[in-house]
């Protein structure tokens, strides 16, 4: 199974109103990029000849034990028995049921790079098993519980995940907005630090912010439910300026609400920063919102753009980054042609060069919810239940 | 006159409800530095034989046109004639008000450093003003059309700006809330970060702030007044950690709406960020908090302790950000002994150490409002009226 990572339109904190269900205290929206870009390959198998649970990330075998991921793999089983409607008996389960699992999970990039993985892992995780024990419809919900984000990478193009209200998190899902090829115009531009200019560490987790930021509330209860109802009006009718703006502004004020914590909470780094600004100057240059950032939980910046700036910005951004010569490709992802730039645009944009601050820079757009690998030659798991 | 910078204890935004009067979006509370450390110094002079109205700064002719000069300019000269009872008529002002003005303006502290030098300038202008033509009283009010912050400048120790309700500000004015001996063991510690470490320019101004941050709003209506309140009882129990914590949780708020601005202003760099995780792995190690950082509107920090603590700290911010050995002092202000550290402290507190990062210390205490330079050999203009 294949699954995609996401970029956050309307930004959500780690903190949680139920830290258990992973319930969160405001709505959100992503957008889920294209798995040609940015994906997550899991393979899950059942053998009677399986000793134990087992897992794998990137090859190398992890902890099956943490918390999120038996939720997951019970919530799981619970629903292949109930679907087989035995779920009162547990003699009558089917044999495949009782059998152990063995689980192992890939990602076409470094996860080191600071994109949150784990959303598209745990989405691959719970399509796997549902293609293993045959369960089908609404299953946001149980990726829901092993990453909270993670609901949104079950679905393509542009995504809700519905704050809820139900105590046990019923209603607290994902769900469509637009479908992948709605806006085939908007690409997506991720500019990876270099890790020797990342920001210091965060001194302390996301939950505190729930307890601690009375920003981050006021956010949740009178700024949030507009903003989403915003963008999706932007999305749906494509309004590129509207959808930027608000990008922009909602991603400014996440980071604002992470420093409202305490001890505070420093995602966005002296690079940072300086992507933003140049965002800034570019689009005063150009008059209008070109190009928008948002930023996750870490430095690195996800841009959007339509497909007719592209090549325009990322010869800016290459101006104001010079690449360090390593050998290593700059411009990953979709193919980028070379553009010309006006001395008059180059000085009214980059400004101060910063060589080798960006580590390189991928292209995608928006892609779909988790997809079925047809390719047996690309299955992790060999005929033993070892990675191959 | 001499007059003293402030450190920030609950903050303002620069924006303001009237950007003509100078007019707060919510009340601000401040400790005055001692003069000692960090002082303007001011002296303004008349004669018959000027020409014209004339400023030089640190030694440097200066405009003297520019409208928050010159409404101090106009309202000091309204108030003395104001004073001599001869408002209405023009004929009978003493002729020492039709005298041209020259002022000369020096600070003991470099201002490139980022702190906010135009407040102890205005307050000074303002005094020696005040004395030049013999007016007394209420002056904080003037200082504040110069600049905001200069009205806190105008007292010593601890000082509240009032937000004021009226419109034609005249209940928008500095209060002092304890007088600069109430607390003999508060030091004040400033770290100035290395220029080339700095942040890069923040992308505007923060007049920006008041129409664009709802977070902005939501503090100055919701959040601040309860925080002067409680800032105000710390200060007169000398709570330390009640102090410190809400000295902290101020800055963070503050800066968070800076960022919630847009375009966002950041005025913390990653050097910044450092010393944040710094006084939160000490405060930690220690148990409590024994020291507290605010931030103004640049990156350096200024921090808060009791001199019990001072020596070590100080000790401990040598360890974190190694000098580099060019010859200037490191520790500048009032005298540190040195201080043993623990290796249980170096290895919980002292984490991945930044030489230069921070260009030099300086160590201060509250200090009193504006004082008349006695000594005639610190008098600033000669007998010429041109910079000595």
């Amino acid at each position: 199974m294949g699954c995609a990572f996401h970029a956050p339109l309307v930004s959500l904190p780690g903190g949680k109103r139920d830290e258990e269900l992973i319930l969160p205290i405001n709505a959100s929206l992503s957008v889920t990029l294209h798995q040609d870009q940015l994906k997550t390959t899991t393979t899950a198998s059942i053998s009677r000849d399986f000793k134990e649970d087992r897992l794998w990330l990137n090859g190398e075998e992890a902890d099956i034990g943490q918390p999120r991921l038996q939720s997951c793999l019970r919530e799981m089983r619970r629903l292949a028995r109930k679907r087989r409607g035995s779920s009162n008996n547990e003699d009558t389960v089917p044999l495949s049921l009782a059998y152990k699992v063995h689980i192992s999970s890939v990602n076409n990039f470094p996860t080191a790079a600071g994109l949150a993985s784990s959303a598209a892992g745990y989405a691959c995780l719970v399509s796997a098993l549902a293609r293993l024990y045959g369960v089908e419809g609404e299953l946001s919900e149980v990726a829901r519980q092993g990453s909270g984000s993670a609901c949104r990478s079950m679905l393509g193009g542009f995504v809700q995940w519905l704050m809820g209200e139900k105590p046990d998190g019923k209603d607290s899902i994902a769900q469509q907005v637009a479908p992948e090829t709605h806006w085939p115009e908007l690409r997506i531009l991720i500019l990876v630090v270099s890790a020797e200019k990342k920001s210091v560490a965060s001194t302390a987790g996301m939950q505190t912010s729930v307890k601690t930021s009375s920003l981050l509330k006021h956010r949740a209860e009178a700024v949030v439910p507009e903003r989403v109802a915003e963008m999706i009006r932007c999305i749906r009718e494509r309004d590129f300026e509207g959808f930027g703006l608000l990008t922009m502004k909602d991603s400014n004020q996440f980071h604002a609400t992470c420093l409202d914590t305490f001890p505070p909470i420093f995602y966005l780094s002296d690079v940072s920063k300086r992507i933003v600004g140049l965002a800034h100057r570019y689009n005063a240059h150009q008059g209008k919102t070109k190009v928008a950032y948002t930023f996750d939980a870490g430095p690195n910046a996800v841009l959007f753009a339509l497909d007719d700036t592209v090549a325009e910005f990322v010869e800016v951004v290459k101006r104001s980054f010079p690449p360090e010569s390593n050998g290593d490709q700059f411009l990953k992802g979709l193919p980028v042609q070379p553009a010309p730039l006006s001395e008059e645009l180059l000085s009214a944009v980059v400004q101060d060069p910063a060589p080798g601050a960006i580590q390189y820079v991928l292209l995608s757009k928006p892609g779909p919810g988790p997809q079925l690998v047809e390719d047996p030659d690309l299955h992790l798991l060999g005929a033993d239940g070892l990675p191959l």
